[in-house]
């Protein structure tokens, strides 16, 4: 007997990001916890804010009857009124609860809304750089990832969406602020996406989804604002969680949210809640539900992620490295630089620093070689102490 | 644009015990909490024991550091290596905790199992009556369920699993104590349907996969055992929840444990890795974990469920409905009696039985008809109280 074929074989690849994840807790037992300088992986080392604790403690004292049990597939309908009221504000719409569907994170998010729109065979687009995940949340469903070029400072390229445009899409994907770059979309690229759509929807006869992942709302630099999704098209989807937004990435909650203009409004909600169940999510977690609803006003600080940033920024100006400035997230893409030995490219860039112990992600983890990504939700004195591995590897390469 | 056509099909069907969860809140909005029998769904309305109020208010308390984020996806070690140690005694093995995979709930793990062994086209074996949701838990990756017969005391019918298995077979699922009739599958049965499928995979060279689907492994009445299954059969699974055993089904934690002596165990164990995180789980919610893992001698309080069943036996007896007697669980599995008004059939009763306000679900939601289930993790008053409804549904039935 032998696991299936299909994940026998997926398993040689695994996640780049994961991979670093593992390799960078073997290099800090080796070396310590202080030698290592792990940007690996988006994994907040900021902890939730002071208002998630208390809120933690209060519910846990209070403990209410019945507070651990089932709840309606969907989530607590009144913990969904509540966000509802956020996301009406966020998006420029007026929802209530019953336009959401409260989920395990926004990758569980995610998989439930493509059981929830992909046919075998039918395409999501989405736009290099992306966060590698996506390409199985599409193929668990039978659906194929089709990706795109983005413009050369990481918009989104709507020449090259409309040519991948076909009767089999079922969706664009996008995320904004985005991983890797720190790009947030503007608004009149929203809207024209927006357009293209509704234009190929009445050409063609099948008006594709918009999914919009946006974990990284919140963190945002320099009062930048996200546009609104839910307003601009009515076959659109707002996948979230509080990973990032309150540091809760291993609790698993977020959910999904439907413009009030959905065609197909009351279809996609209960498919969007029968997908919760069949795929075994069942319902998000109970206590972590009624937790997000008293915290519609909390997040992190951002301005520690600002100074990261620019600590970061000066330790890469020292050492030459040219990165993407980021106007949200926690992460800085950088080009590899030019080698002086004639060595190239992202996966042997990478090994090159990881010898210093500097440990990133080759931009082929994000379908974009020559590239690579530094995560700085790190402590700051890593940042800076990294300052002198930074010079001696470009020293070396 | 519409939502997937394999979706917009299943949506019509929906779990019958879901539809009673609902008919029933809004019958219990009609006509008063008190006034509703409902017996309907598995949702165990004991409170969790007070030693996890204690924990979680100690966790929440101290909110280390760190303890909200994300760790390897299948879990912390060191819960894990707790966990171990109880699964070593109950399945008579001695293994560590890299040997355990933490879930989101037992749906969650049965997700990651059937992605892990499932290709296109191959089959699961499965013994009537049983829990419906392990349908779409199988089709979710190509997998077609295959329905046996049980025998007439509701045990494993090995003659029926014998002609079932072919080289499609990946798996054989069973689920004890069993959802809906309470059985234990003894230890002779589970050691035969090992040999058989020992003897199956020797002759065709594909040996089949032993899932055991425990949660209800600690709801057991009169110190029946349940049967070991990792010492038993060299390639099982045994995956559980903490949804009854500490009343926590909606924060979705459990586990899925790989016997030691598993030809491919390496694989499997990345490759349950693996399906967690691309189906979008990533991981068990993490404050959940470290909760359960301080709470390994912890468990709701059986004689309270066994009060509950004698009461409701009383009631059944009373109103003349036979029943199964369950050795586990907390579901009384009915046939459905002859009715004097020439009505037939499970379906029929248990809308006879909505009139009376009293609720449970009919068998062919487990692929039984002609019986129904009625849960009893209720409150024992409104077992006591249903008396004079059911005999009244009888009179008119």
């Amino acid at each position: 007997m032998a696991i299936a074929k299909a994940i026998k074989e997926a398993l040689g690849g695994g996640s780049m990001i994961r991979k670093m994840f593992e390799e960078g807790a073997r290099l800090k037992k080796l070396y310590g916890e202080d030698n290592v300088f792990d940007f690996s992986i988006g994994n907040p080392d900021l902890d939730p804010p002071k208002a998630f604790h208390d809120v933690l403690v209060k519910l846990a004292t209070e403990d209410k009857k019945g507070m651990h049990g089932y709840m309606p597939n969907m989530g607590y309908a009144d913990v969904r009124d509540i966000l509802a009221k956020k996301v009406s504000r966020e998006h420029n719409v007026d929802i209530d609860g019953s336009h959401l569907v409260m989920s395990v994170g926004a990758a569980g998010a995610l998989n439930t809304v493509f059981k929830a729109i992909v046919n075998p065979g039918d395409e999501v687009i989405v736009s290099r750089p992306y966060f590698m995940e996506y390409r199985p949340y599409v193929s668990n469903f039978g659906g194929v990832l089709v990706e795109v070029d983005s413009t050369g400072d990481f918009n989104l390229n709507l020449e090259s969406i409309a040519n991948a445009l076909t009767e089999k899409t079922a969706a664009v994907l996008i995320n904004s602020p985005h991983n890797p770059t720190g790009r947030i979309y503007p608004k009149e690229t929203i809207k024209a996406l927006s357009e293209l759509l509704s234009r190929h929807g009445k050409k063609c006869g099948r008006k594709p989804y918009l999914v919009a992942d946006e974990p990284y709302r919140e963190i945002v630099y320099g009062g930048k604002e996200v546009p609104a999704i839910l307003c601009t098209y009515d076959n659109s989807l707002v996948v979230t969680s509080y990973s990032k937004s309150l540091s809760l990435p291993g609790e698993r909650i977020g959910y999904t949210a439907v413009s009030p203009a959905m065609e197909d409004k009351a279809d996609m909600l209960s498919a969007l809640a029968f997908a919760t169940r069949i795929l075994g999510f069942v319902n998000a977690p109970a206590l972590m539900q009624r937790i997000v609803a008293e915290l519609t006003e909390a997040a992190v600080d951002v301005d520690i992620y600002a100074r990261r940033r620019d600590a970061f920024k000066s330790v890469l100006d020292a050492a030459g490295i040219h990165y993407t400035e980021p106007e949200g997230a926690f992460y800085l893409f950088c080009r590899v630089p030019p080698s002086k030995q004639g060595k190239s490219g992202d996966a042997a860039f990478v090994n090159h620093l990881k010898d210093h112990l500097i440990l990133g992600v080759p931009g082929s983890g994000f379908g974009t070689p020559g590239w690579l990504r530094f995560a700085y939700c790190v402590d700051e004195s890593i940042i800076s102490n990294s300052g002198d591995a930074f010079k001696k590897a470009m020293e070396s390469w």
